[in-house]
């Protein structure tokens, strides 16, 4: 067991002033495993982002406003000083840290670029690679099968897309590329891995070099020392923002050459394939076809059930599903003033049943081997107040504001997120989330590089996925979300190419929910052009016994 | 008459490589007197942006995508050779100059920010003040009458902004602030000079000392440099991005300490006082009627007239006008194709006469003692066909999209022109200007910090004014701008304190060219409630011949 005090002892031990521990793992922003969690086991934070800084005789907890209340109930307020902040680790020991201190890290633990930004910035303190004998993040096991995704789910073989990135060395004067991210090495080699629960993606690191022969390192990270013995004079590219300052050491260590440069990887995963985006089309139809039986199962039994019961009930339609891998993250299900909370997951103590007019906020998604799909619907249960169906109406309105722009190719991601919100500041409405975010194949349901927020440039190019997703949450009442899955594609207006939103949920909205006069000749236009599509393709796969209701949801309002 | 070779011979006898030339004078970004632009002197170039790299045996004009083919044309290819790029110089040269050089500057003509970027970050080069003999822009001369702006129309005497500024030096512990832009030191003494044709500020740098005896430099710069003798040891604010180079360089020379700290006058300018307001308002009730009588006028004799003709007589209705002062900058006025062209100004060769059917673009504005005015108005002279009938509706909805927005305080001005933009988005339409800029108060008709434009992420807060216009260019064919200036003001909407754009222009729309069918019932309100507001503000003012087409100009559409 470890604890800060043994911690402690060692820095005075190695002539440290403090350590710094965040909730990364080697996979710098992946889903981190209990075992992985130094930082819940040093503090009993249990929350999803931290930072703590262990001084010799006290302990610093950062984290952001979202937790500060939760830091403060799980920690020992005589061991350790909850810090509320939204700076970055370098800023907030460039503000809050006086005294020049001696400040040991886990290079495998932090990216190359956050590392040199602090040793470039904060140049009166000293950061140095924490010892071997202190408490350190495992070196994570990846011990679960491991799995090839079809050529027929995957559309290009491993060897064709590895094809590309030599090419990439062979442009660049590469003699090889090093892969950081773990979902790009997924991506590029289909394959995949049963380790994380909602997600599929293999947690590795690949070399690939200019001549093709890629070695992959799965959990013996001697075999990747061993490996760069080879490379000593030679070129290696990699990127210092996604790749732990370990590789880089290594390589300088090694005496190889290293140059920083984006992973091209990144953007060609981003653009799906034709088989990925007809894969995504068809999971897409089923997962519709699943919500749409549970929502009629729930207009029968939203009554009696409960928040865990819809989660089970969810579940075990999608779960019938053809191609049915996992669901792609933990079921979102809250009714009344649980729907207010964004990141709420109903447990066996916070369970609520409906009230009378309740709204339920249910986000949820499934992997299934030809696509990932995230979904929410808000629908009421009983009978909705007039502020609930004006609330849904303004969110409704905020989603088409996004969904029905057109946008110019490289658009940042930026824009139609401002489109969306400005739908609903005319009403003094405003939501802390983004407006949506990239989906990945059959990998993680939250991808880059393109983001639907207010300080993304990233641009938007045809083929990418993303979800829109507004809402509107009035705490300890009721919360309101909508969100579909869109590709982008490609459309031509008056000459000029143009980008649009194609939906690719199929699922309709809640009409209960909709105040006509509220929305515009186009906004009506829209939703029933959308309900249409979705009764277009659901009435052929969807089961006998749904079928006059999925009728009667997608009419015309 | 200096030439590139005189130039050439100076830099082998200084053993320099290169001599760096913009069409900046000592108040960066100003405007420029015809006997300050070296640039043009030297390359016959009369673009409004440029910049010159002489080397020993050749030079490089470096031009933004509008004056590439204007540059060409007015150069020597011999002498000169012309790169159309998006770069700043600093950029260019790191992408395009391999070899190592030694470039010579007039520290006078460029910011510390960028003379430290070229040192940081083009470290293979080597960056030295020019000799005394090489030529150089001028030191401005400011020999015109200069002149108080009367306390009645600026609001708040020059004592008391002094004050905020000694206040801002106790607060920051400096003995004293050093202002740059020439802008803020008339803002801050309430003084103004009629040395610059559109612009009355006064081009001067200001000493501003903790004590408050505020010492201004206005013509003679060896007064600056016997000023700072007093100040050693001290310690003096500035605001690097904003002042010449030359005047760090002589803080150090003089062991004066100085710190990097933005000018607090740029906010507190932007943010207009309850005097100011009314007086911008009042000022926008007499353009108003001036621009009405020009309108009344243009209906009457629209097919007999030229552009020149619109200049002069809408001139002469302005200049009527109570406080007038002069234009606010050369009146562009654009007939058929003439309207496409976003900056042009009509001249006696290109000057032309309406044909049938034609659109006049026609965007102007006048400095008033009490406030600036800055307007557009696209009006049809005879027929118009529906092409242009809805490219005005289109321009008309992008307007609105801005000027109806509730934005919450500090939103960034990227956001309305994203709003703006969007809406045309939707016709496969765009125009490449931003959607508006901030405006000053009897100073620059273009003022920040805030700014309508994709990238700008100055916040908008209750009290500046800015341009909404948005426009539509067909080239060779017709042009479409809608310009109007707001009040930015606080409003409060479902109990959350919101940002609205209030008109301050009271000009009627071009009801002949609006296709109602295209607009939406809020936009069809915005319009009708405009008008209504324009009848109502000007009705008592307008002389009696213009009343009944006011009337007609304002009732609903």
């Amino acid at each position: 067991m470890t604890t800060l005090s043994e911690i402690q002892k060692k820095l005075i031990q190695h002539k440290l002033d403090a350590y710094i521990i965040t909730r990364n793992n080697m996979f710098l922003g992946q889903d981190v495993l209990p075992e992985e969690n130094l930082l819940c086991r040093l503090t009993g934070f249990t929350g999803s982002a931290g930072k703590l800084i262990v001084f010799r005789d006290h302990a610093c907890l950062l984290v952001d406003g979202r937790y500060d209340i939760q830091a403060r109930a799980q920690i020992n307020p005589r061991q350790i000083e909850v810090f509320c902040t939204r700076d970055s680790l370098g800023s907030w020991i460039q503000n809050n840290i006086k005294n020049a201190c001696r400040f040991a890290y886990n290079p495998w633990c932090h990216s190359t670029a956050e590392v040199d930004f602090w040793k470039r910035v904060l140049t009166e303190h000293e950061f140095v690679e924490i010892p071997a004998d202190f408490p350190a993040v495992p070196l994570s096991s990846n011990e679960a099968e491991i799995f090839e995704l079809d050529e027929r789910f995957a559309g290009i073989t491993a060897d064709e897309k590895i094809s590309y990135l030599t090419q990439f060395c062979v442009d660049h004067r590469l003699d090889a590329y090093f892969i950081g991210e773990c979902d790009c090495v997924s991506w590029l080699l289909n394959l995949r891995s049963r380790l994380l629960e909602d997600t599929p993606i293999l947690r590795a690191f690949a070399l690939v070099p200019a001549g093709g022969n890629v070695s992959l390192f799965i959990n013996d990270l001697n075999k990747l020392e061993t490996e760069l013995d080879n490379w000593r004079g030679k070129t290696i590219g990699l990127s210092f923002n996604r790749c732990p300052k370990k590789v880089q050491l290594l390589l300088k260590e090694k005496r190889i050459r290293y140059v920083n440069i984006p992973n091209p990887v990144v953007d060609w995963k981003a653009v799906k394939n034709p088989v990925e985006i007809s894969g995504f089309k068809a999971a897409h139809r089923r997962d519709g076809v699943a919500v749409c039986r549970f929502l009629h199962w729930l207009e029968n039994n939203g009554q009696t059930t409960d928040e865990l019961g819809v989660v089970a009930k969810l579940h075990e339609f999608r779960a019938m599903s053809e191609n049915y891998y996992s669901e792609s993250f933990a079921t979102i299900a809250g009714f009344g003033p649980n729907g207010a909370i964004v990141h709420y997951q109903p447990t066996p103590e916070t369970n609520r049943k409906p009230e009378a007019g309740s709204l339920l906020l249910l986000d949820s998604g499934a992997q299934y081997f030809d696509g990932t799909t995230d979904i929410t619907r808000t629908v009421a249960v009983g009978e909705p107040s007039q502020e609930m169906i004006d609330s849904y109406t303004e969110v409704l309105k905020a989603h088409i504001a996004a969904a029905s722009a057109l946008l110019p190719p490289e658009t940042p991601g930026l824009v139609p997120d401002t489109l969306s919100r400005a739908a609903l500041w005319r009403y003094g409405k405003d939501y802390a989330h983004g407006t949506g975010h990239g989906v990945g194949h059959f990998l993680n349901v939250h991808e880059g590089p393109q983001s639907l927020s207010l300080k993304s440039l990233a641009p938007l190019k045809a083929g990418m996925v993303t979800s829109v997703e507004p809402g509107y949450y009035q705490e300890g009442v009721f919360g309101v979300r909508i969100e579909n899955l869109y590709l982008i594609e490609e459309t031509v207006v008056n000459e000029k190419s143009m980008l649009k939103f194609v939906p690719l949920t199929m699922v309709p909205l809640e009409r209960r929910l909709i105040n006509k006069s509220l929305l515009t000749t186009a906004e009506i236009d829209w939703v029933n052009g959308y309900h249409q599509q979705v009764w277009a393709t659901l009435q052929d796969l969807a089961p006998a016994d749904i079928i006059a209701w999925l009728k009667e949801a997608t009419r015309p309002i």
